[in-house]
């Protein structure tokens, strides 16, 4: 199955998140066989994640946004977390710090960047600055409304300068999330993730959607689209975004340097040095 | 067996590369036997590791420093490869770049060390500044041999501060490194890591030991200890190593945070949009 073409939002198109299933609707026989597709794809996006960083000229953006408990860690944790460590980087956006509000939103953003040959992984990103930002009305429409644009320019200048984007939403039916608060009250030592705050942000359910709905629309651009991913079920969604993921950097496409030292010289040199060992021994 | 005490450098004492083994000496049976007590020792960790994540006061320093293809790329991808991505950091330090050399020798160091929570693993570190610098003789004797105790300094604020730090060195025989590089040549895959460089760093191989052990001797601190791993055999080298890190989070023992909200009131609140969700219904 193509899941790019499935879960992507095409540009240009309205989205409403009500009609996209939050359950899976295929192609997997059954959980069994979900994991086996997800571990032999982990695998070769492993590969693929390492010729990127031996390649060292592109380089690739994940983003991460979803409601509270809809999996941006379990994601992190179980596809990601494959992902050699030398060549990515997990960037969790929290309420900016002080500093960080003395500056544009985009500004903390830009520091987290990929260099060329790594993955960034954005645990929540620039979006929340037309997300939480716009429901909770923390800035004037006047100012959130200017931002999908900047965030299109800003995102292009990723994608001229080598890097790939690509967004996932972790999409979770209300009924879901409210399990898995259960979960975190059941399981003590789930008990340090309890947060009054959760129950307030589900009033606004309705208000989130609205506000992913008008990013997903104004900013699922060529150069960087935005997935919507049914994830009620892990195992479904943790095989989509790999899958995805592993697509993209097929895409992408990345290849072993070409050896730029001359083979026989090596060779000359390795069996000197051969023969110095023999003589120290 | 206690790995820290057995590869510990003592604070003050002084080091002979020579007289310490490249080459395991026990404490397991066979190789396998070395594989499960790493597979386990690892899970520890990991779990130890989570635990430092979710307390968020600590924070843990992992430096690597060892001779070129003594295994740090593979120590980082066997044995850090297991953390959990949110909590971890790898840092490269190659030759400085031109604006870092335009700062202290510390100044790009500093911006890479762990915040509370977070691990950071160097993958070379400051202390290339008393070694390539001064086998090279890049800067003069007056310059680098004041360095010692300004790293000495550096590391101390960082322990202070609620990081604890371990170093490790990459102990191998300069004939184990031949056989490594032999591999380069005779696998095409590998090519890409030849450098003609890697031989003539063999050349300088007795001003490298002495350049550290003079590191080891003056930068050994109670606070931030150097560790001598023999690392002529990789399943020895992964065991010894996560040994010595899983043993340094224990003596952090970091903590779940206590709860600090009202169980009752969540559960309430849980009720609550429970009820909601079937009047939706």
């Amino acid at each position: 199955m193509d899941f790019v073409k499935k879960h992507i939002v095409e540009p240009g198109t309205t989205v409403r998140l009500k009609k996209i299933a939050t359950e899976p609707d295929g192609p997997f026989d059954d959980k069994q066989d979900a994991y086996d597709f997800t571990a032999d794809t982990i695998a070769k996006m492993r590969d693929l994640q390492y010729r990127l960083y031996v390649e060292g000229k592109q380089s690739l953006l994940i983003v991460l946004q979803a409601p509270d408990a809809a999996g941006k860690d379990g994601v992190i944790r179980k596809v990601f977390g494959h992902l050699n460590a030398q060549g990515v980087r997990t960037f969790p956006f929290k309420v900016p710090t002080e500093i960080e509000r003395s500056h544009d939103f985009l500004w903390r953003i830009h520091q987290c960047t990929p260099a060329a040959g790594q993955v960034s992984i954005f645990n929540r990103s620039h979006y929340e600055d037309v997300l939480v930002v716009r429901v909770e009305d923390l800035v004037p429409k006047r100012v959130w409304s200017k931002r999908y644009e900047m965030i299109n320019q800003f995102e292009l200048l990723l994608a001229e300068n080598g890097t790939r984007i690509v967004k996932f939403y972790l999409h979770i039916s209300p009924a879901e999330q409210l399990e898995r608060f259960k979960e975190r009250l059941d399981r003590p030592e789930k008990h340090w993730k309890l947060n009054l705050g959760d129950y307030d942000a589900r009033q606004q359910w309705d208000a989130y959607r609205e506000a992913y709905e008008t990013a997903f629309e104004k900013c699922s651009t060529k150069a960087a689209p935005w997935f919507v991913i049914p994830a009620d079920k892990k195992w479904y969604r943790n095989a989509a975004v790999s899958a995805i993921v592993c697509q993209t950097l097929e895409e992408m496409d990345p290849q072993f340097p070409e050896v730029d030292v001359d083979l026989d010289q090596v060779r000359k040199r390795y069996e000197d040095a051969l023969a110095q060992l023999d003589d120290d021994a």
